[in-house]
């Protein structure tokens, strides 16, 4: 008898060999047609049953979602849906299901909305969709950190807890320790900050860029790979106030070495997910077809979920400069008609996921990097280009999202980014640490940050962020 | 010519090929010598320049600290230190160090105590120490990947904001966008916490266990590896406010087999880091046994790096029960002779780090695992033995450290898990979804915890824990 997950047992050979597996019910047709699944795959093991071998008590406990082990024998299936399945021997229940509780919840066999699944996130997991998602999340993780290891990047983690609020990349979550019903007060009535666990005030960080680029000027190259917050009241599909963020940066690198690595790294991971979640993106792709069946054709998606990802993957990012994209953008039909909800009227105009998608969808028809944005659009630490009004800045496009990742080479000059940061009013002393990297040995440094789930959305289909990360933490949400 | 990282040319036998290295002075020694490092290996790259091919200022200016760029030949070293290295043809300095800035900070070349340079922890990874230390923190995170999902586990990223504070595994930090001088209160004077970003009272995560839980109980198996924290005011040299833990939780395992899974899990790791970290280890072995000969006799290591992790590789771990390890040590002679701090007495008492010790280094001579512990010390959710007073929990015990690993099989039983809570006072509310796992298809399942940083700590030899992070968050310290 051989231990086995159903991931394992749906690619066996091994006929007439007695297997042993434990998972739960997805369904039970005809008294006799068990779909079991276990998590390590997509696909459902059939269990056939013959009933009158089996107590009719315990087979009424047979039901969706209970918890079950079975042992049999694997034979070939006579059905069309299966190439193999198990003639069952033993069967025991081990955890019911009451088919009247499991009624009230996401575990009953018909459609919910995602809006339901997303109620009972503890629940969500044991569904189609929910496994096939959080597998592929799983596996691109892993890509991830494969991908930086393979080539001798050092992992970094830089704090959670920043007492630095200078970064200015969004609004933070202030963290305490104090009892916030009555924290300790200064003679002149204003919070003892020195009182508190850390002896200042303290924020959830929004990047870990500038702890990295201190490990970069030292390790050589690094990435993170950690949670990063946003305290904005965005109620979209596209933001959550806490999400996981990948953010490589490299010494002796300039913006085309960034470029080069970006475009890398992400036709590695899409090929990884490609090659190790064939089942799950092939039920995905499905869904997502039946998904625009119910939609008016014009809100139908261009490119099926393969030919999205196989878009990014075959096919050269183009490289064109935020000028250069200015000019296209002002001569094009959909500006001229003004069918954008921005026109695009003047140089320094930010651009809009609108217009970021007809460049790629449209006119280039290809992942576009753009690179050199104004710098008054763009943060304080990217490097000054020679013409003193753009930075060394890039964005990457791509198809169906806009923006996905972000970098740019940093201001190695310690008095070009003093004087820049005089001129935002940022305090020198907040980023004491960060200025000494450029006394003692700068160098030509650059790097990027890309959100994970942005990337996993992208890879999955999905179209709303909270269905790609386990417990979302939105405006109004911090459930489980 | 060919552009390299040091570590690639330290291992290269291409003689006379030119290379280009781009790195930090650490030395230069008779206007002849540079030695080079960048961050890719705790090895310098010897650099030889015939001064009068070069311009005495350009010279002048290869300092400690400062960013070259070397264009030369490899060839067979004259010296005893290396094998190879580096004839100089073209030199340019990067970025520079002024002698006199770099006197004050930890880049200088003399000992710096580990107090100082966590001061300066925004340059410490430019130290051997650090860089060893770091590298290895990286290795050590990548193995842990690597084994979960060799093995099939899904990672999993359990949120860090949470909202349930019933995990009770200790004192949490509080999140909130308010603004704390003048948050927004109800008639009845106290804070209006609806009107917080997440409409109630948050924290920073304790504990990723109960939301890893419910996701096991779908995908079969799955580890989480994120940041915790804990907002204790333990001032010690092995707590942290801020730390990563690992955390696997298995579904149809009980605790034979999640300490099988903990055993396999550690030598795993312990195995990757002795094969890939070879030259980072070496040194951190030869830094500890420096650092021994100051000590006293009685008070220096009795293993060595290298035995100490071969101890753990090649040892069996023995299997205790905790009524068993209260006999051996009622009857020690360390507690006989009262040498304990805490005399062991009765069956209950909880154990010490020193009688971990005892137990490991002197009674066994192996790593242990502790399990069936009393109930009433251990949290709720771990699971009742049938003698009504012990529960189903394991610690792992490590030479020179003590508790490596706390895990348990969980309480699979509804009606025992829920009066478990009535008796304890946590409410039901607050665990709904945790509780419902229970009614569809609850099963028997185990999991552990392993603080990522006491492995780190355990691998280098480092006695701080804040010298194995980054930035360390502990009381009074939120810097960087």
């Amino acid at each position: 008898m051989i231990q086995a997950k159903i991931a394992e047992i749906l690619d066996s050979n091994q006929f007439l060999q007695e297997f042993e597996v434990k998972g739960w019910v997805r369904s039970f047709r005809s008294n006799r047609f068990i779909a079991m699944n276990d998590g390590s795959t997509i696909n459902n093991l059939q269990c056939v049953v013959d009933f009158e071998n089996f107590n009719e008590e315990l087979l009424k406990r047979v039901t969706v979602g209970a918890a079950i082990r079975v042992l049999g024998t694997l034979i070939e299936s006579e059905g069309s849906q299966q190439r193999v399945e198990i003639e069952v021997k033993e069967l025991e229940i081990l955890g019911d299901a009451n088919p009247e509780d499991v009624k009230l919840t996401i575990l009953s066999p018909k459609r919910h909305s995602l809006e339901k699944l997303r109620e009972q996130a503890h629940l969500r997991v044991r569904t189609n969709t929910f496994g096939a998602v959080m597998r592929v999340r799983s596996k691109l993780s892993f890509a991830v950190h494969s991908y930086f290891q393979q080539n001798n990047f050092h992992y970094v983690n830089t704090p959670i807890i920043t007492g630095s609020d200078a970064e200015g990349a969004g609004e933070m979550f202030k963290v305490t320790a104090f009892d916030i019903e009555n924290p300790p007060k200064k003679e002149d009535g204003s919070i003892d900050y020195k009182k508190d666990f850390f002896g200042k005030e303290t924020n959830l960080t929004v990047s870990g860029q500038l702890e990295a680029e201190t490990y970069a000027l030292g390790l050589g190259q690094v990435y993170t790979f950690g949670p990063t917050f946003r305290a904005e009241n965005s109620n979209t599909s596209r933001h959550l106030a806490e999400f996981w963020m990948i953010e490589p940066e490299v010494a002796f690198c300039d913006l085309d070495g960034n470029m080069d690595l970006a475009e890398d790294f992400i036709k590695y991971v899409l090929k990884y997910v490609l090659e190790n979640c064939k089942d799950d993106l092939a039920f995905l792709e499905q869904r997502l077809l039946n998904e625009d069946k119910s939609k008016p054709q014009n809100e139908r998606s261009d490119m099926n979920l393969m030919e999205k990802l196989h878009f990014v993957l075959d096919n050269n990012f183009k490289r064109v400069s935020y000028t250069e994209a200015i000019e296209i953008l002002k001569n094009s039909k959909p500006n001229k008609k003004k069918k954008f909800n921005y026109v695009i009227e003047d140089w320094g105009a930010d651009l809009q996921s609108e217009h970021e998608r007809f460049l790629v969808e449209k006119h280039f028809k290809c992942p576009v990097i753009l690179f050199d944005y104004p710098a008054n659009i763009k943060a304080f630490y990217m490097r000054l280009n020679e013409d003193g009004k753009t930075v060394r800045a890039m964005d990457i496009l791509f198809p169906g999202i806009g923006e996905i990742v972000g970098g740019s080479q940093r201001e190695e000059r310690l008095d070009v980014l003093q004087s820049k940061m005089k001129e935002l009013d940022i305090d020198e002393k907040e980023l004491w640490w960060y200025l000494e990297t450029r006394k003692f040995g700068t160098c030509v440094h650059s790097g990027f940050g890309l959100g994970f789930e942005r990337l996993v959305q992208f890879v999955t289909g999905m179209g709303n962020i909270r269905d790609v990360i386990p417990f979302p933490r939105t405006p109004q949400n911090a459930e489980f």
